[in-house]
């Protein structure tokens, strides 16, 4: 069977990362192509790397426009969502590569993001632990699937072993990422030149506020069982001169009594099985250029007695494993297809 | 007056900004520029932008090329420095920017670096807030001055007021940092290549192994009176594409009862009348582009109560005030020459 | 029917791009990896970003271990293939990606590399034209192959259509390229350095000496049916702070009495029908991130009377259809398979 | 005596560095800074790295602001000078980084940018030869000067000498600049975003139209008593990622009958005794690291016989000498200072 797609959004990064892995999936048709203010264009003036879709011109993103698929993808500005999914009601299988179905708490979205709240869709982050299962077992058959935020599940991917094992106190987390800016996507603000991104690393959102905080602490706490409450972190994500690229460095203390064994032996059992989040050996440590344009999500770990902090550093590409590889991995377990179709386990390097 | 000056390791990145420097400082001459493997070759070869000083030729770096000039700086790989002090006993002032003469316990030397241990020198970061007082003092008159290590003196600068306050729990500290790849020198090694740091985050000593820990203890310890034991850093360097510039993110927990007044205030007393350390105003956050070239260390402040963590974010050119300015600093003060001589207070950006 | 394979010069970047992309092909199987000095060493540890093949090992690159495979790929400095190529007579298919089955001419041969001539070997640039027609027809069911030289088959490919109609006048090319490190390959040179490289544009083998040129002409002669000392072509590279890439600027003047329309329809029709050698729509031009990662090669051509040259604009991943790719294009030719197997036509941008 | 000065478009990035270089120049008072729709606020939110004007406030950019100074610098966008030009006639010295007064030909203004002619100011590019004189001559004394577009001073100061000289032929000349995309200012716009340029070589005003051609045909016509129209130039400009810097390669065809030295004399004879335009010895090549932040033009020079033609290799920092740098040397010598006030001949690298 081949599933017919609309991607929304399509001319922007989102937007086009899912186009570019949709493109070698053999049960994907994709038939519609939408935009705003970009509509009536060539898809190939906003995306010209995609040189087999080149034929495809943007649709105005319209309840009507995206209706009538079998799946339709919204990668959209936060807040803007909502607007759509009363009118895709018959639409088979719905992905928001956007936040506004990410949080089950009002309070938090409020706090962080302001605006309508939404009900909260399936988590797209197939590996997460949740309770004891992985979120995959919720992704099978779902019809309405949030794709995580790039770096809220670098994170939670990243500690959420030692979280669900206990190994590590997870109310005094701290991360810091290396960032590429195509992560704030394709909005012209002056930060985002690339004269002021070169030679530059530029923090951001420090001191508390960056809107995936709630999202870490959601997912953590799910992982447990415990209240978001009780997960606190320090987040400071940095922008570095990469295009693409997440390399978060998360440590927490660990916890009393526990053997260097059972720490590793956490995120081993984790992630044992797992295709596309995968340990490192003792002493490798992962770099953003090993899974550029891959789905993979490299963990490197290590354990400082000294400082009393377990060290996560995770390699992510915030467009695929963070954005686009994400939904299309969950939408792959929603319909039941092999997991890894479309999705390169392999990166581009150098 | 005019002080004569040999620069050792002068075909390598420390003693090219050093030559850089002083080539604009009114009081010296820079009359013998010496090198190992290069010796015999004209400095251009090696420095192509030291246009001012192209008439120079590398001479081999010995006791005898070094001695007879009022100032040598010592910018050599790290257990080299030793062999050349005991020879240099005549003159006047000795500046080594290696690690020689860094740390105060031998313990410490022998678990980070290893190698005879050498005596202590001053320690070359004026600003550093020591016992109440400002390195500064120590500095006056000073024969003998151990430059910094780049990323040691961005996290002491960063941390040293809070420290010293009281405002802030030093057994805690958690630090990353995104570091260009000069700070690791010029040395042929597969993953310092450009095709290797070219769009990608790589991280490197992580899990407590970094040589700049110690020396970050020992300054935050000398701070606030207490043993380097009771100061404990989780310290992960991150190298990401700039060719310069260290982005440091430091954070440490609030100590209890202390308001967000108290907190700040702590960094604007500290640094209130400094020319090359400066607060930026609430918000503001530094970036490494705004330091380049320049002997200026740009921190940010931000009170995370959610997190209970006070985060410093601070820029630096790694190859000026993280050592070459920090030694020309430390210089003039040595000399009693205005401080600021021959060190720019503005970068150049974009 | 599966095809073993064997693959030399594992650990560097052509071997590791031949790689990345054979790990994606169907009917391949690779079996073989060989080094010479990182022999017995996890291929992991020098090409970190291929998970799907961590678990191999690397064994020592001797005739011994590239014997007995249905295909060896030599990804080798020049000078060393010639060595292999007698004991791998029994091989069925040999592709070699340096440069010593390229040249026809030893004068050449001598004069841009020395040492030992080898004789010339089927040209893996399948797109090109061929007094007449394409080099494909030459490599279906080809036993020996030589990749191209990356900036050679750029240039060549710019300019063939232009040349083969006598549109432009191939007396006086001229071509100015802007190209990523990785050509250079994994020496461990100063010059190659990350901090040599980030925020700088290096030029290199400026004035007519780089190896690349003799196969341009070689080319273009045998486009055209000239004598390759008819050819004459200023060639200039210049390194620029991207990992991958090639962007070739080419000019040639306009050939008497020629219209525009004439000079567009050279390349329409030289390239309307290929799916990797594409030329932009009058007005767009090209830029190497929309081939990252891809085997296309885009060019945007434009007409400048005023200068009185043809302006071709080529952007090529150097290590796809620069190298890799173009070898594992030439072999799905020689074997019969679907020319497209295995190679991406979209780009991995931003 | 200190001269007061005001400086429009200070919040850009030509008004930035004109205020970098000027906040070191001893004769100089910075009293005024002026912008558009930024006015009002401190330089600090614009211009980060510059702590000296820290205490500066943006005020708007009105002939009654401008005008009561010494000397105004205007860093405008092109077509915008003009309107002030008229109520600055009391000023003493008006420096316009813009393109309003650079052409003296209506028509080829009316072809390249278009809008109000304005009539030509003295050039300022003191090297420039200028029919057997240096144009520094022109500017002792001038009292509106036009600095150049960075890409033109730098090819005019490439081919000037061979032009002068009689031994490349400038009629047929091929160059491409690989250019940082700060010379294209802190417009808002897709194409300049960190994510579009990073990892990536993007041509643009490829074929004949970028405006610096009608500047350099007027230099070199110039230069030699030549009209305009004899001087052809292909013109290829290459974005690559680096924030500043232009690293051109200018070809021309050799002149019949001229020997090797007789060539290498040109550039010998003209740049001999200048400090800020050097030719490097011969078989070195610059690169653009070497100037960043310096006022220094380097010049490599190669004769390729083969391709019969000369390339000259040019590396500058678009921003110092080919925009503010020019802007200000130009100054000193229009009131009688020390031509190198202010400018510095090393650049900073790595």
């Amino acid at each position: 069977m081949t599933y017919s797609v609309a991607v929304s959004g399509a001319s922007g990064y989102a937007g086009g990362e899912i186009l570019r892995l949709l493109a070698n999936h053999p049960d994907i048709e994709i038939r519609t192509v939408t935009a705003h203010s970009n509509a009536g264009q060539k898809l190939s003036e906003h995306q010209p790397h995609l040189r087999s879709l080149a034929h495809l011109t943007l649709q105005d993103t319209t309840p009507e426009t995206l209706a009538g698929h079998d799946i339709v993808f919204l990668a959209l500005p936060h807040g803007q969502s909502g607007q759509y999914t009363d009118a895709l009601g018959d639409v088979p299988l719905v992905i928001d590569a956007g936040a506004d179905h990410r949080l089950t708490s009002q309070s938090a979205w409020d706090a962080f993001y302001g605006g309508a709240f939404h009900e909260p869709w399936t988590y797209g982050v197939p590996e997460l632990l949740v309770a004891g299962a992985k979120q995959r077992e919720q992704l099978r058959g779902a019809t309405r699937i949030a794709a995580p935020g790039c770096n809220a599940s670098t994170v939670s991917l990243s500690l959420a072993p030692g979280v669900a094992a206990g190994v590590i106190d997870a109310s005094d987390i701290v991360t810091v990422l290396a960032v590429g800016p195509s992560g704030a996507g394709k909005s012209l603000k002056t930060h985002l030149l690339g004269s002021e991104i070169l030679g530059s690393a530029n923090p951001y959102a420090v001191g508390g506020s960056h809107r995936h905080i709630p999202e870490i602490r959601q997912a953590l706490a799910a992982t447990s069982g415990a209240e978001p409450d009780g997960i606190r972190i320090s987040f400071t994500p940095v922008i570095v001169p990469m295009a693409r690229g997440i390399l978060a460095t998360s440590t927490a203390p660990i916890a009393p009594g526990v053997t260097d064994a059972e720490i590793r032996a956490a995120w081993e059992s984790a992630y044992g099985g797992e295709t596309f989040v995968q340990l490192l050996p003792e002493g490798s440590l992962p770099r953003t250029a090993d899974v550029l344009g891959a789905n993979t999500a490299l963990l490197g770990l290590a354990i400082d007695r000294a400082a009393n902090r377990v060290v996560v550093v995770a390699a992510v590409d915030n467009l695929v494993k963070g954005t686009a590889g994400a939904a299309i991995q969950s939408m792959n377990i929603a319909l039941g297809l092999a997991e890894t179709t479309a999705l390169s386990i392999n990166g581009v390097a150098p």
